[in-house]
């Protein structure tokens, strides 16, 4: 069997004929590997494989002979671009089904299996470089998609897309990124006239938010073109535009002084090596009495990105741990004041976003195509299972310069 | 001169005499190192060496040889050892002087000054293993002191050897180390009938709170004898030991599950290399949806602990990172949901004390010696300007299975 079958850019192979003996053998090795879940597998000829008791949950179709190669040999990419083409279907509920398959998935049972033995030979691929200029080119991937298509299913009000807080389960996705603005300025002590650098503005919602509800005065960094005009515009249209200034720039290039140095969503596309360079920029920046927020997705241990997130959604993207983020803090003498894990309140978010996404399905359609939809609907989909079932956190660190004693002596304050 | 005045075993030195030109151009050249800080100091001659400004703020007397050269070879040592002992003496405000001289230490100020290479000529000695029997020994050397010293000074209530929580700034001692006990029962969602280990009890004070106030039953593990007898007829005396049972043993040796896992004050004696095998531990016990909280003295950078304090009142003590606390979490995939710093309630807690001790300095006198009393006094008072300025920290950990979500969404039930 050809190695290139499990290649993005291979040829589609032959589907026809049914599959052969060596082929159903290996699938069945993958689902015993897999413990035997409540998942049954039918293959383009109509074969029926099945490993698990009683009836399966879930069935999953496999259409093409290069999905069933695809799979065995790098299932967490290729599993995410057949899905997305439609040569593998999932019937029955998407979210219980990559529950199943994140709880069994095979590399975390056995690394002697014959498929990750074929997996070690076939070679997986590095998370891309943060260079300044691969940044810009990873961001533009998911940034610049359109902000029509962002607005079809972010909250109206603000354009957050990072963690909502909700202090109450039964909020709106308005009222949940409400709360989640107000929850950073107050543990970011924000004042009347403070100045604030923020690096990773998305469409500037904090920054207009920290501009208008607190008096701050916000310079915010973002290297998405169509993120910043965006941020522009409605500064302009809410008169902020004399104390909220959109840099489109990387955030190592910001100079001055500041207050408040914040940033929200932008930690997981930084990459470990630039770590000390943001911690560099915030020295350079924060005045002695100043505060710190950092807003990230992050792990309880390291781990990869997942491959087909990192290649088809977010290039460059890793979420770390707080002993990886602890490389910002440490070399500059920080104190991390206050560390809140909002792993839950993601896992509500991603809820809202998913709900509103397909409300919205036929214009996503109309904007890109059928395949992108799937994409999205995985993607979103894998992120609620990812936060509920713990793979991954959601740390927001607080911290001051060593020094300052200008810090909350209880956080009590953020909950009057 | 001969090296070994730097000794502590070395024969008292003559002081017969005046100090050399060598003597006192070693300690101008140290006070210039200090950047010529408001300290002036006497010599036994009566000699008075001062670099700074006008008036200086205090003045330290150096009463023989030996201890001029202690100084200069290793102060954070000698100077402990020589103010215990009288030979050095600080007139005017201890704190201030504490104050000065931390914020000029000459290893912060410069590598290169004559008092540094001779330093390094000398050596520095590596703090203490914490293997089983050293462990005991060295908890030993503090401990074990005497029940009725601590009982002098600490809270009457419950005997609380560390940092109090101060939601009001006014409270008593007994108030703030009630308030502290609440504020760590709160963080780990403590319900009648769970079922705790308490690593490293002290005198007991949390584990009978936790059956007290919360219905809870307590394993509590301590190797300091004097204190185990302390708590056990404390649990007695208050009829809780159905609920409350101390053991006399590392806590490496904890078996059988639990509901809750908590370790206030102990790390700092656990030293790094023994992390993992506290992870061990908690992993080994801790029930899917357990609890965990870890309280601990920490730094923001890693540093050696004070040699003094290491070596004359704290053997194999060490405040660690958060970074390095990660080592307890990371390899078990517990999830850190909370962590805060409580730094500044150290610094009341010990002000607390401070004030006391000084109030029942004749009656540990009687207990002790002049020199216990000076060398404590130094401990207390440098320990709040440790805390004061951002040496140490305080952070409290609180954690869970990285699977479990039977955790808090937010933090405001800690707060009402």
């Amino acid at each position: 069997m050809p190695l290139d079958f499990t290649d993005d850019a291979a040829a589609e192979a032959s589907t026809s004929g049914r599959a052969t003996i060596l082929e159903k053998h290996l699938m069945t090795v993958f689902l015993r590997a897999m413990h035997r879940p409540s998942i049954a597998v039918e293959l383009w000829g109509g074969e029926r494989l099945y490993e698990g008791d009683g009836e399966p949950e879930i069935t999953v179709r496999i259409k093409t002979r290069r999905a069933l190669w695809g799979l065995l040999s790098n299932p967490d990419l290729n599993f995410g671009d057949r899905y997305s083409d439609g040569t593998i279907e999932v019937l029955g509920d998407l979210y219980r089904f990559i529950e199943i398959a994140s709880a069994r998935r095979p590399q975390a049972v056995s690394d002697t299996s014959a498929f990750v033995r074929l997996q070690t030979v076939l070679g997986k691929g590095r998370p891309r470089r943060n260079t300044l200029s691969a940044s810009k080119e990873n961001i533009h991937h998911h940034y610049d998609l359109s902000n029509d298509f962002y607005s079809l299913w972010l909250d109206r009000d603000h354009m957050q897309y990072t963690c909502a807080y909700y202090p109450s389960a039964d909020m709106t996705i308005e009222q949940s990124q409400a709360a989640k603005l107000h929850h950073v300025c107050r543990k970011l002590q924000l004042r009347e006239g403070d100045e604030v650098i923020e690096a990773g503005c998305g469409w500037g919602g904090l920054a207009r938010f920290m501009a208008r509800e607190y008096g701050a005065r916000v310079r915010a960094y973002n290297i998405s073109h169509q993120q910043i005009l965006f941020a522009r515009d409605k500064a302009r249209e809410q008169g902020l535009d004399d104390r909220v200034k959109y840099v489109e720039d990387d955030y190592r290039n910001a100079t001055g002084e500041c207050d408040v140095f914040v940033s929200v969503g932008m930690l997981e596309h930084v990459g470990t090596a630039n770590y000390r360079s943001l911690g560099v920029v915030v020295d350079r920046c924060l005045r002695p009495d100043g505060r710190g927020l950092i807003h990230s997705i992050g792990r309880n241990r390291p781990r990869p990105m997942n491959r087909w997130i990192e290649k088809r959604i977010f290039p460059g993207a890793y979420p770390p741990t707080l002993k990886e983020m602890a490389t910002i803090f440490e070399p500059f003498n920080f104190s991390v004041l206050d560390v809140e894990n909002l792993r839950l309140h993601y896992a509500l978010t991603l809820e809202h976003w998913l709900q509103r996404f397909e409300e919205n399905i036929a214009k996503v359609r109309d904007l890109f195509d059928e395949r992108f939809v799937r994409a999205w609907r995985l993607y979103l989909t894998g992120s609620i299972a990812a936060f509920r079932l713990g793979d991954l956190q959601l740390f927001q660190v607080v911290f001051s310069r060593g020094e300052s004693n200008e810090v909350p002596m209880t956080r009590e304050h953020l909950y009057r």
